[in-house]
């Protein structure tokens, strides 16, 4: 099973693939980040966002998607303008027939770095261990992405556990 | 010329086009407002705006489009909902090449009620007169949205006569 994990925002949309093989062990396929130019047109960006990851999936082609949902409580502009994309990237996983999971930042450390009060090093850093990549991906959206997958395929393995209790 | 003029929303999206003939008449070609059923999945909300604004543009084929800017201060939630479909409405009126311009509710108000501070009613009356219709659209985002429109059409009415000056 491959796992399309996705940190949304406007400029910088972080992505990360990761498959769980037969012997239970994770491996990662593929991550990035899209950036686009801070001088496109939002629509543009928004376009660019849609026709990216797109191509991801047609590349790559994961069965299951997990996308980082919203937590701002400072910049409601922000948030604003990252909803709009987001928005674009849960029509592009609809559209392509992705199933699609979302998940809090609190659910995402817990699920990575074993507590939810966990900073963004300490997530970055066990995403290096778990997948046993030699650094930490670059730049931080690219591992937060690869945090999101496996905090899906983690909460995958703990509804598997429950559902045997 | 025709514009068409869009209301965001979640789950009501109101639309409208109208159209200045020659003689500087503005009549109203189509409206309405697409209702999602609140029974729908997130993304496939998402991709009943998407593939409903699709159409109505490949039917009544706009030259332009005028989209309401998002303004709350009281719930954030919604508005994040909102952006999300805000996303996706300025996605595809891209991908369809159509020019598209943003208004404030101010604005909106200011260049059809005459005043920024005109109440809901009010400026549904003024659509309704301005566009010779027999009674308001219904629902209310559908007589916002052709209100969206007519704040474009005189807009681009009031950067004329600047630049005549």
């Amino acid at each position: 099973m491959r796992i399309l994990g996705i940190d949304p925002g406007t400029n910088i949309i972080g992505w990360g693939i990761i498959e769980k093989l037969e012997n239970k062990k994770i491996i990662p396929i593929a991550y990035s980040s899209i950036i686009i130019g801070k001088k496109n047109s939002f629509g543009e960006k928004l376009e660019i966002i849609f026709d990216n990851l797109n191509k991801i999936v047609s590349v790559y082609k994961p069965n299951i998607a997990a996308v980082e949902e919203l937590f701002f409580v400072n910049n409601i502009k922000t948030g604003i303008s990252v909803s709009h994309a987001r928005g674009v990237i849960l029509l592009a996983l609809k559209k392509m027939n992705i199933e699609t999971f979302e998940y809090k930042p609190l659910e995402i450390k817990q699920a990575v770095a074993g507590y939810g009060r966990a900073d963004k090093k300490q997530v970055q850093a066990m995403v290096k261990n778990i997948l046993k990549l030699s650094e930490v991906p670059k730049p931080d959206d690219t591992a937060d992405a690869l945090a999101v997958a496996l905090c899906h395929e983690s909460s995958m393995k703990l509804k598997k556990i429950l559902l045997k209790k």
